[in-house]
């Protein structure tokens, strides 16, 4: 049903004697030309980069241990010693998958957040840990019996480093992430419980201003200039037990951001995309309903609406078509930005993918199954629909152990539109977008990955998230520190 | 430079409100429709094998372990109990790439051949065996210092089951593949190390007849029907150490197919892709000559040739360009079956599976790579080049662990010209193609696989094999085992 046609391939005959050299070069530019980046036209200051990049990537890529065949937790000493990777955090390039709860690296919240006074710590039960910030002694829950004033047992313990294991507990590092991930429902339990227990700190109010902020301070040191935040919106407390509502929360985000970029004047901005959990119909219908509101209330700031979770386990997008469909029905419009396929099962969830896109979702999150599916594929790249590429995310949360074989390297051998993203950097001891982006150009993109495609994937991280009215000034901006970019490696 | 152009796609408009269930349905058709097998109108009867088929899929997807996601060597006993690969023992089907030296399982060879009369061993420095059958005691060899009668040795050692272990020795097999081959350089090691061992029992011209047969035998027992064997002809030797040359390896093969077909009238025929390991191109050039005599000399048994050998430390298919334009300076046919593409380098070693297609390649052996190759993927579907998928190869030769990741699942997806095959099966600990049919088929193919895709398959490797005169008696002989299968199964 795919009509294919390659232009110089129409014409080739079958050879006979010695395959034509200069045939064989044709053949090997044109598919160079059609992955992505490859139809970038470089100037002549980017092509001595590109040689530069290729020579580093070619010595890389030879020796003995490359770090996208290896598991992050223990490629990243690597990477972070790799000229590279180091070329790569220079680069000005935005953020366009990561959630919330996952935003702030946790040494920071350990080291910051959980040293303010009144904050509380709760051992569980299952060896997982709750904090509440609070004027006076908080009350025993179900899940936490014993609250201690972090202050006074710190001084008990003595020793300060002893804490350093609570950094652990809110990620997901491990010496041995084989051992102790041996599959998916492992890895996703301690996932879920990091983010539970990061939820206490995060969710007190000052806390989240500061921590908001510290996000754009972390993702700017990365030369990210750009972020859509996912985010679920949660309610915020007080030290005396008030509660905010959700609204709360998107105020803040827009006065943070307004002032982060009153800071950092080469900032572009911040949007959220409104994140829930999957469960009934109904809670999605008024969850749409709310973010249809508030995107009425604040269009600058709200980008969208996705469902989060994980995928096997929860729910397809077709079981919620009635809420999904109430924008259309009520003829307004608010975009989509689904997670669908961050599955290798093969099995009906994969469905995901095509139903985003009957959806109208604006871009795939993950997308991993995509290339499995070709008729979604050709509808995503005809309409423009970019995947948020995760690799890292998708190697911890054990869809792939080596790199080489994530599934995008199809994508971007064909130049599908592709962002780069890195969805939850603090679990995975990740800051700002270069590991992930690391992972993609040497271990997905393979040796022929060159500066035109990280030209393509910076250009459409910029290009393709911002609203009309943003563009011009956002990609004029973005083309001017690419050039000190080029010009600052050469 | 694709032109894509999907018909239902191409009238598509952007949905408003739900979309429409029955558009939605359409497209999931249209994309099963473009996987292997997609196309395949089933019978009646067929159909209800399907059901059946679907429903056993979806119990083993939904276990808690899933073969294709573990290593082959902890997957075995799994596999040996599914219903579906008991079903595809059954399911008529011929062998297109497997290499001689590892055709016969090694329990043949310790419990058979390693009894006979006359038969040294010798243990290497680096813990590796020799065989030699000789009618006096061995002189010493520069790799084997002290060789013994296996007759007296085991006599001596009273334990027959001690030597279990030599077994162990001429297979990859481990209990802990991951500890024991910790990457590519170790196992393609004790690979090579198998394959030497193995020489000595294989090369004595009277085994080498009882090999090829009891080769046949194998595969009967899986329903294989046909054989197309890479070998490099070796020279083989007698008791008193006469020398055969390649010429009676050929014709041995020859008159053992014969014997066996007369033995077993529904056997289809066996031929030999002449296989050598590239050196320099005077002896590529050698070798082409010498393939290109004896193919006009036994024309119904050679089939082609192929170079083997571990691609990512070897000269490149480009690098032996003289050599390979032989034939067409010649002005003879000597058909190409080349392995290219077995790596997941993402380097230029990649570039083979290009020049195998510029060399007219008749198919690709393994092809791990095609999937990231556009161009070249147009080209090989193009020309009807089928890819020879050995799912087992590629994961315990380290290219792949989880094989829901495989490329192939995307060429599957797509409707690829394919045809499954098991490489090195004695090496793996599998007989017969089941194995790797059943990797390929619940793995690779996903759940959306299905009976047609089976029937692709096995048509396939009947119809894309046989030379013109033979096709319509081997695809009507084919069909007739096809129906009884589909019978017997209801
Ligand atoms: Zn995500
Ligand atoms: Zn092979």
């Amino acid at each position: 049903a795919v009509v294919t046609c390659v232009p110089l391939l129409c014409f080739a005959r079958v050879t006979h004697g010695m395959p034509d050299p200069g045939q064989r070069d044709l053949l090997m530019l044109e598919e160079a030309f059609m992955q992505t980046g490859g139809r970038v036209a470089l100037t002549e200051t980017e092509q001595k980069l590109d040689a530069h990049l290729h020579q580093l990537k070619e010595k890389e890529m030879s020796a003995a241990l490359f770090p996208p065949a290896m598991h992050f937790f223990k490629a990243k000493p690597l990477i972070q010693r790799s000229p590279i990777f180091r070329l790569l955090q220079k680069m000005p390039k935005a953020a366009l998958h990561i959630h919330s709860s996952a935003l702030v690296s946790v040494e920071w919240l350990v080291k910051n957040v959980t040293y303010r006074p009144h904050c509380y710590i709760c051992f569980t039960w299952d060896n997982s840990v709750r904090f509440l910030f609070s004027d006076r002694q908080p009350f025993p829950r179900w899940d936490c019996f014993y609250w201690q004033l972090l202050e006074t047992l710190r001084a008990k313990l003595g020793d300060p480093t002893g804490f350093d294991n609570l950094i652990q507990r809110l990620t997901l590092f491990t010496e041995d992430p084989d051992g102790e991930y041996p599959n998916q429902d492992v890895v996703w339990q301690k996932f879920e419980k990091a983010f539970i227990a990061a939820a206490g700190l995060i969710t007190h109010a000052p806390v989240l201003r500061d921590y908001l902020y510290r996000g754009l301070v972390e993702l700017m040191l990365d030369n990210v200039m750009y972020l859509e935040l996912r985010s679920g919106l949660s309610r915020t407390y007080e030290l005396d037990g008030t509660i905010h509502e959700k609204v709360w929360s998107l105020k803040t985000f827009q006065e943070v951001t307004k002032r982060f970029m009153s800071d950092h004047p080469d900032f572009l901005g911040a949007r959220i995309i409104i994140s829930v959990n999957a469960l009934s119909v109904s809670e999605v219908k008024a969850a749409i309903k709310e973010a249809i509101q508030l995107q009425k209330d604040f269009p600058d700031v709200v980008a969208g609406f996705d469902m989060v979770g994980r995928e096997d386990s929860g729910r397809t997008l077709w079981y919620f078509r009635e809420a999904l469909s109430l924008p259309a029905d009520l003829s307004v419009t608010l975009p989509y930005f689904f997670h669908a396929g961050e599955t290798d099962e093969g099995t009906d969830v994969d469905q995901n993918i095509l139903d985003a896109l009957l959806f109208n979702t604006t871009r795939i999150g993950h997308g991993y199954a995509l290339a499995h599916h070709p008729l979604a594929k050709a509808i995503s790249r005809k309409r423009d629909v970019a995947v948020e590429l995760c690799p890292i995310s998708n190697q911890v949360l054990k869809l792939v152990s080596d790199l080489r074989n994530h599934p995008a390297a199809v994508l971007m051998s064909e130049g599908h539109p592709m962002v780069i993203s890195s969805d939850d950097p603090s679990l995975f001891g990740t800051t700002g977008l270069s590991y992930d982006f690391y992972e993609a150009f040497t271990g997905i993109g393979g040796l022929k990955a060159n500066l035109g495609t990280l030209k393509e994937l910076a250009v459409n991280s910029i290009y393709s998230s911002l609203p009309a009215h943003l563009k011009d000034t956002g990609y004029a901006m973005w083309q001017n520190k690419w050039n000190v970019f080029v010009l600052d490696h050469l």
